[in-house]
């Protein structure tokens, strides 16, 4: 009896640590977004080298790409937030 | 006997697990397509801003070549359904 | 003595299954040929409108590029057969 | 009671031995800062065979977006020493 | 009695598999060389056919800086020596 109750106690647990190396595991995704983002803020300072008069228009479009980049981080974020206290 | 059925049982939740597994594994095929896409968006974006009567000829050359990119990324996508409904 | 037989027969079960494991690992190295022959062909296409006279040469070039760049691809294919079949 | 000795002495390597692992993974992160203070020392003396006269501004931005990327490398360094020595 | 041997035997065993498993993993580091030094060969390439008469000086260039990038792939060669050897 004593053996199964601590079976399903290593069980419980078991789960639990998959559910934290996995919260781990989904925050890699955030690699994509840095990279992304990161390239798009060069190629805007790039424009804004060659064409500085353009700066706001620049700054705008660099903006929204990123927000746009940005969404598959928040994603793995609220993967991570999932796993840890939800599921 | 009762053993035997438990080992056989723990054998198949085995096998089973690294079935989820692989197809979790399968879908990072994702980065090529989602990184391949993202740069023929950019290149298109780039030669938009220097030929734009082009418009419509860069969006064809640039959808077309996404669909090519595309297709490893249904390869894994595929597998990882096969993973977890038929294998 | 039963006990005997059945640790060896799980012991090479085992060793095969870590052979299965690094047969497909090894084939993650094709990340790096389809990558690279992708910027080949990227850079060839982008080198034909620039010369679209050269064509031939271009295409000559990016082949050649691109046979030295299956190499990589080629091991791993080999390592991966020997794996599953030989090792 | 020996039992529940050697078993508490086993759980507390076990957990030592997943720090280590973890330290070790954490410095995968170093990747990132390295691809990317090359490509911006790449851009920078790039920028200097264009406008040699420039040297020392393009150094002092380059020296000053390095030391941004460097921050994640410092912070993989960081968890990881908490990793080993503290946590 | 038998029983601490075996034991002891297998705890061997186990760090040896370990050492191996690092060793093939502490490899993976030569993607950075081999990305690195073909973009090296990739430019350098670009270099002479804009201008071609500057091959020896865009040769020592190149061959400069892969030899630079050579070193981290030469790190992981010792590691990997170390461990499978030595450690």
């Amino acid at each position: 009896m004593l053996d199964l109750i601590l079976t399903a106690e290593f069980n419980a647990s078991y789960v639990d640590a998959f559910k934290y190396l996995g919260a781990g595991i989904a925050m890699i995704a955030g690699i994509g977004a840095g990279i992304g983002q990161g390239i798009a803020a060069g190629k805007a300072a790039e424009a804004v080298g060659r064409q500085p008069e353009a700066e706001g228009k620049i700054r705008n479009m660099m903006l929204l790409g990123q927000g746009v980049a940005e969404t598959t981080g928040i994603y793995a974020f609220v993967i991570a937030i999932l796993l840890m206290f939800v599921a």
